[in-house]
């Protein structure tokens, strides 16, 4: 395993208490590296990180016309949500506009990660659903492109085991992974994802790569380029949908919009388009930790390479320079970027693949 | 900053998808080196992982025979506990039995880390208090302590700051780690901690030798060495109240009882003695990872370490190599010490220091 370079460090007393290795990419919609810090070329799972283009067969197969998703609906089909109410409902809603209901989701059942609402349930003497899982939007989203595939055939058994990488649904959606990231998927690692879907290992270089695409269009097919620009539009204007209250992913695109298209992966994974330049980045942080590490990597590279007036540049920055506090509100420390990502993120390498 | 060996590694897919690096030290009562991994000499924030040495004061002061503390009440001074309902109920009792409650507490509040108690409390419509602080315990040893320091005078005015490094309390509990350790505290880096009292930043080798004194009574003093002694026992007849359900320091010292005292700290630190072996042993995953990396290690460490009969030994690997599954119970990777840690930990390096 190669030694990465540090890219996260949390201090306290002064001294650095924590720190945190991984690998980043920045690449441009023709393949070439912007910038590359530790491994790009090692195959990682994306996880969670590349639900756009696992939705991108919902939006171009006419399943979301079909079906007449909205803005929320299709910013959900890309999300990581806290299981919120209104996610919750969004991904019911998406559902029964494809004539199913929540029995059609194979993602299982998890309790909200978002804290209110695990204690609302609580306070109701509610339990969680499978509309509570964190990818319950991107199973509504396979669902009603199941629905639209399933057409003259009875949806229920159409649709079941539609996790499996050979149903047709799942082909659809490691098509569109094969075909953004330019990665041969039948020759790599293959895991299952929390969700009970195939999640394929792929490097940095070329998960950037599928990123720089979905924010430009250019490499895409027209279909695949038709519905990125909505999804990420969809996103822009659903932030919320994205991830949830208090969430880097929602806050980010909030302030932002188009600008910026993130999302968080399991493990420690975060990948993003900058369409005004052109770039996708792809992040995996070694240790897998995402609530920190990644999170002021991402901002710290959003930072360095978008051109941002002082508010939105001092609004980025504080995601990725943040004070620690106690329980007792006392401030005990520093999350930041490390000075090697700070220095060299602004730095192309100008290295072509 | 060293790059140290990979401890942990959690696989998905047949591959690594992330790892964890730190660093190890086992070093016996006299301060020999029986194991050494990574840079043991670096100062690291033991966090809470020392909190049987802060408790130290408590029972050699004769605060504890003057309050007649439970061994459930002096589990509970060592503890970084889930927040159930029996542990906030002891932290009270050792308030009530000093004569002060919870209003004495400089700890902070925070929800507890149990779930089932999280949706407990909010079932029934309530809030946490200092109690349910995962370091309540240890703060009402402190306010045990202070009360017997403050006979005859107010005690409220006495106790009040006596999370600060200067507070006669603190004094005490600072000297008591830098006897065991043998450490000097007055030339390290302190940083706050969570529940607000110092930490000091000490280096591994310094710490396992700390915790090889605890289980041996070795280089200890006398009032010292019986305290560590109490400990231990209060720890292995109430190993709920030092973590709680389902926590590995709980589930270790229920099966092994007095043979090993093992204590989880903040920001990926264990310590522990195996009493028996005579030896102490310290753990720092760089990237402050708690729930896994740290556990594996541990396990693993002490399954190498401490002889044990089969159905022991089962119990202990199945802490250091854990099977992995996700939200439909669907087995999808591994958790487990690295190899190169389980191939050494046996192999004693026989550095002396």
């Amino acid at each position: 395993m190669n030694t990465h370079p540090i890219l996260a460090e949390a201090l306290r007393g002064g001294i650095v208490e924590s720190f945190h290795r991984g690998a980043l990419a920045v690449v441009d919609a023709d393949g070439r590296v912007h910038t590359a810090l530790g491994d790009i070329e090692r195959p990682v799972f994306p996880r969670s990180a590349v639900k756009v283009l696992q939705a991108l067969p919902l939006v171009a197969s006419g399943a979301a016309d079909r079906w007449q998703l909205s803005d929320e609906e299709l910013a959900l089909a890309c999300a990581s949500h806290g299981g919120e109410p209104r996610h919750a409902a969004t991904a019911a809603s998406m559902l029964a506009k494809a004539g199913v209901d929540v029995a059609a989701l194979e993602c299982g059942t998890h309790w909200p990660t978002n804290d209110a609402a695990i204690k609302g349930l609580a306070a109701g003497g509610e339990s969680p659903s499978a509309l509570h899982n964190n990818c319950s939007g991107k199973h509504a989203g396979f669902v009603c492109l199941g629905c639209l595939m399933a057409e003259g055939r009875d949806r229920r058994d159409f649709l079941r085991g539609y996790v499996r990488p050979e149903h047709p649904v799942m082909r659809e959606v490691t098509a569109a992974l094969q075909a953004t990231t330019g990665f041969d998927l039948s020759r790599t690692a293959v895991g299952t994802d929390g969700c009970s879907i195939p999640t394929y290992a792929i490097p940095l270089r070329h998960l950037a790569h599928a990123f720089a695409k979905v924010g430009s269009g250019v490499g895409l097919s027209a279909g695949h380029a038709r519905a990125a620009k909505r999804l990420r539009a969809a996103a822009a204007r659903s932030p919320f949908m994205v991830a949830g209250s208090g969430r880097l992913d929602t806050r980010l695109m909030q302030r932002l919009g188009e600008r910026v298209f993130c999302k968080v992966g399991a493990e420690g994974v975060y990948c993003a388009a900058l369409p005004e330049l052109g770039l996708g980045l792809a992040i995996k942080i070694d240790d897998g930790n995402n609530a920190r590490a990644c999170e002021v990597v991402l901002a710290a590279t959003v930072e360095r390479l978008l051109p941002l007036v002082d508010d939105d540049r001092a609004f980025v920055h504080a995601m990725s320079d943040l004070t620690l506090s106690n329980w007792n509100g006392i401030e005990v420390g520093r999350l930041r970027a490390a000075e090697q990502l700070r220095r060299r993120a602004d730095t192309p390498t100008g290295a072509s693949t």
